[in-house]
């Protein structure tokens, strides 16, 4: 199934993007992880380009263009040579890529070039592989996920008893265990896992109308095998004005971003010189600073927090973007791409940069009893740690359960 | 259960807001509204008076205090005379409501005072105080969009196989029918009543440090009896410093706002006197202009649309604000509380404007042909509406299977 | 001048909001302030008819309506008797609250009435009565900043060489001195003021079209006239579909709110029990908890907080709704109102509180020195704290400058 | 000046952003527009390069490092030879892209290496190399808000009175004229432009610790010639943690995006078929539909409406990270470098876009005059255009004193 495999590297050498392209250098969150790669322009191409191509094999499978003639386009679709800043460009025209990616594979396809795109929309081909883009970063970003949750469930279960002090508003409250603390980060990854996991990643075929026009009785046998060539969902209807597939995608990144923003949080205040409960693993080139060679920086966390504070603006968009025009709006769908997109790249990065805080967290027990015993001083007696450890307990329950 | 029941009118008279206060003014979607009833301050107020009086009493099944004193303070937490205005203010000392809402409802309770709060924390009473007002208005959301569900499938079946232009970028496109445009705001709206009703919404009990630390071997079993008392779900852990409850509430209603707006920009657009395709009900003091007599406006329309554009944004406070530091930040979590009022509050005004809306719209099919005649005209031969008719049957069939 | 004088009590007593009205219960930063007494829906009311009886002084002198007519209006427009919740849900009608509220007026205005809103459209009034409470809410909030100023130059003075160590990521980077982390916060301050206080608030008169069609050759002395009976600004146009002026007010509302949330941010770290060189005031009922009688928050840094993490989603709405259509939109228009609300409310809550916890900060310089020096034993030796006290005097020059 | 320079071509070649890279193809508004080459990641690392530079000869000056190595500095810096996507994914390990540049200069700079990033700090780079790309895409910027302020001038006088009908809530009004809509767009337009050239956009320089301590008494000599060797603005203070730079810019283009976001909304709601009384200019590969040969679409609209929707919402990232830890955040920094850029980077491509689309603008008088008769016919004589040929005049006077 397409959705299984990496992005094809057709766009790779002739899809350079050129020196005014970005590689991350504003977001190191995401900077080399797989994220990025299976979010870049090239793969957002390639993935518009096996929409095209799964379109046309569904359509030969019922007979609606020749076997042959799919084949070609398949063949075209993967061969490479579309430049990518130059579709970009083009896009301008007519307001989205598809128009000038149309163009050009029915170039590469030869003889089999009019049987490209058949039937369809511009739309339902940058929502389509939109979809495939999505659900390839979910697949990655999901793997990371677990890889912090494993992480997480070891923190939780070897530091389940380890007492340290709660702090509320910055103040010192009482005491818990740092079990307990990360069975809550455990928990919030947890939710975000299934929220994410469930959301449903549809196709869009409908057309210039969103009526199947051209396809006759065929329609929806039609959406079905185009569903089944690229692995995505199958929709109750096309979603080209009804954009909750994005909305929701979106909604659960943003909610993924904040599970994982709020474990970095607390890391960075564990980790200030005058708490210094945790600090995050040591290395070549890691928290390094450019002026204090002395200092040991949480940059992960920092990182994390940047993806955290970014992705709900980005979703925001998205959400508000549902209030859109009859049939395609000017200037609401397009308003779509790039957020949607930074919600995928920085979700997926954060992923990627949280599995590695996590895993590599160095915790101090002796730094938190210390700070707990100036808390133990002020209250005068030891009220001890309430239900912390069952706490974690029932994180680390939940999380089996979830594993089984 | 409590949240079956409307708020307590306890904050009423004595709980007056008085002339700083808002009446939705600034905000005619809710002004009046079912949502605007379940979210004023008042029933905060009693939301969290409430909370008080179910802690108490499920504390009294565990024998943590006499029962006599549950029976106490839950007289006196509805027994009114708490001056809302006055906790606002006095919230400022401590930074939440709860503080002086405690001292109040422990005056209030006499002998039983003391008994009043026992073992929670701030946090805890707010946070459940919040997710029964959530509850108490999903619950009159829900009920209208179940009504403009319920208008909008008869649309569909009506106007099935009615022709129309569909538009794309504000162009004549293709024909469709006005039962699939439909079709695909019942799909939509469907979704979003899926996707609410499905958030959890549980009590928060964790005490000072999240730990349940008062409550000893007992602290589990007060949470399900507190959950039952609220008729609130059971939480897994408390989530004090977990706000995935929250945020994926303000998602949902995101979610659900954008459904309803995405109604209202078509009806606004189809509405245009140039369109003019469809119209709100005509009737007394609707639509009316204060400058020209001859105009009909899309005034529903345009207050659903309000909501729809705002909403995201509140719910992006929300979501930003899960990245928040350790046991209680000093600000995200104050932060919540106006952005996720404001998104039930919305989304529950324009589920019941837009029922409204749904409920009396006026179509006219013959103006849809006369428009729809302009582009066969350029077309030069009449494509037919596709899968038009198929579309509205298959939206009907997922609405039918979601009423039974 | 009317923008000089406070809201009128007119709408006060029959004004009353009711059960479902806001007093502030959910955003305790600006419960009780003087923001909120300049922002509630009563002083929306009083500004709309305070909008209406300028304009009939405004007709009256240009011999539009006989002078009689202009006090009639005036009297029975600061008469009170309004229901402000009435208005409100009348509202729905029209999509405006000054259909009805024309309504009103015209009946309490007796004979005068056929002189009520003349010439004016609905947004006439709403826009123009949004800048008189704009204009009333900026000069309480230049107050409260003036104050927080004056606070903040008496603590750069204070503290110029007191040296702190400087921290970056959470970690201790250098020696600074706490006067110069203070003359940032003042320069902040003194910025935002600046950029406050040149945003220009003009009165909007445009009637239906926005052509003044109503008016003749006089239309353009009595846009001046109006402007002068209000003490707002005269536009070079009228500006229903050029939202520059609410646009550029949330944005400079958003960088007041930063620079407010900046000082409180930095209060609550350097207040954590672990830091511990400055706290909150003390005081009867401030930073207290509900479970902890041993602690002491910093509340009002978190309640500036709550406000500085709200406010620009707040001004973003109003931004975004730049983008609208035509002579009216049927939607952003109404999306701006809340919002545009809460950015002048919860600024001006948010420069009162500040102004508080900047007045009563309480500093130890023991405690920066002890800290620091954990830092200097890292060091080796002690780099001193180089332009930090020239900062200082830098930072209290231009407040200097400012207030001379 | 470097700043009225291009940036140079040294990134270019081995600068390559490789296939992850991003060229526009989710963002056509600025796809292949002059503001992205002025920020594509080439573009910032050009910039960063040049703050080192520009800072080594200002030291030079100041005879704080040899002549010679500000000169060997100067060379390495605009030699090439960085790749952007390997600093980018090294930037991980530090959590910003400075610390692998100035060790990659370093390299590049042989001797004179050791005199690189003198006492300064990783956030004085990328500050003063943000206010650096800021500089450069505000001047591009500037350049096509002037052509488009020259097209809409022309627009205003040329359809001064030319009737056509208002439209409030999509419903038709009363008369007014295209001239005096235009108006208010060049008025819009013209606001924003001086918005947005009066920010200050200063350099950043203060060390580890923001107290300038590697400099002496020859701190703020070096600030001044820093300033002076970059072409920017001198800060009264270090503004590491004081972001109303940065603030005030991302709001100036918010509100420069939304006046050109009304415009497009405008011409799109114009150009509808039902109304078709402006279209967007014609040409090869403008408008096209990928399914519809007879349509013509408002594609620049489109294009232009996607940034008004999508700066605000960046813009908000950045308001909101004013409030920021201490001497430098763990993350809200770092989250401010992506929204920044897209601020920059889609105001820029909008409002070339915007240029393109005022220039060509059709528009049909006869049309206007069609759909207002049909108005008329409604009110039954005819009220005129009151003062909209006025408004126009008062434009046009306002474009011409500001061209003066």
């Amino acid at each position: 199934m397409p959705s299984e495999t990496p992005p094809p590297a057709a766009a790779g050498p002739s899809g350079g993007a050129g020196p005014s392209a970005d590689a991350g250098l504003l977001s190191p969150v995401r900077a080399g992880t797989e994220a990025e790669a299976a979010t870049g322009d090239a793969a957002y191409l390639a993935a518009m380009l096996d929409a095209e191509a799964a379109l046309a094999r569904a359509q030969a499978r019922l007979g609606i263009i020749p076997a042959a003639a799919a084949e070609a386009i398949t063949a075209a679709a993967s061969a490479g040579g579309i430049d990518v800043a130059d579709v970009a460009r083009r896009a301008r025209g007519s307001g989205n890529p598809v128009v000038p990616l149309v163009a050009d594979l029915r170039g590469l396809a030869g003889a089999a070039g009019e049987h490209v795109h058949k039937g369809a929309t511009s739309q339902d081909i940058a929502d389509t592989g939109a979809m495939l883009v999505a659900a390839r970063t979910r697949r990655v970003l999901l793997a990371h996920l677990d890889r912090a949750l494993d992480g997480l469930a070891g923190t939780v279960a070897r530091y389940r008893d380890t007492p340290m002090a709660a702090r509320t508003l910055g103040r010192q409250a009482l005491p818990t265990t740092f079990g307990a603390k990360a069975a809550n980060w455990l928990l919030g990854c947890l939710e975000a896992r299934e929220r994410l996991a469930a959301v449903a990643l549809p196709v869009q075929l409908g057309g210039a109308a969103g009526t199947l026009d051209a396809y006759g009785d065929r329609a929806f046998d039609l959406v079905a095998a185009f569903a089944e060539e690229t692995g995505l969902d199958v929709p109750v209807l096309p979603w080209h004005t009804r954009r909750t597939p994005v909305a929701d995608l979106a909604a659960a990144l943003a909610v993924t971003a904040g599970a994982l923003g709020k474990i970095a949080t607390d890391v960075w205040l564990l980790a200030q010189s005058e708490v210094d409960e945790v600090a995050e693993a040591a290395g070549p080139g890691r928290g390094g600073s450019s002026s204090m060679p002395h200092k040991r920086n949480p940059a992960l966390s920092a990182l994390v927090r940047s993806a955290a504070l970014q992705v709900p603006a980005y979703a925001q968009v998205v959400l508000a973007a549902q209030a859109a025009p009859l049939e395609r709006p000017a200037g609401e769908w397009h308003a779509e791409w790039q957020p949607l997109r930074e919600c995928l790249r920085l979700a997926g990065g954060a992923a990627e940069t949280a599995a590695d805080l996590v895993c590599g967290l160095e915790v101090s027990a002796d730094r938190m009893r210390a700070n707990l015993d100036g808390l133990l001083d002020v209250l005068g007696d030891d009220p001890g740690t309430g239900a912390a450890s069952a706490l974690a307990d029932r994180a680390l329950d939940a999380y089996r359960r979830s594993r089984a």
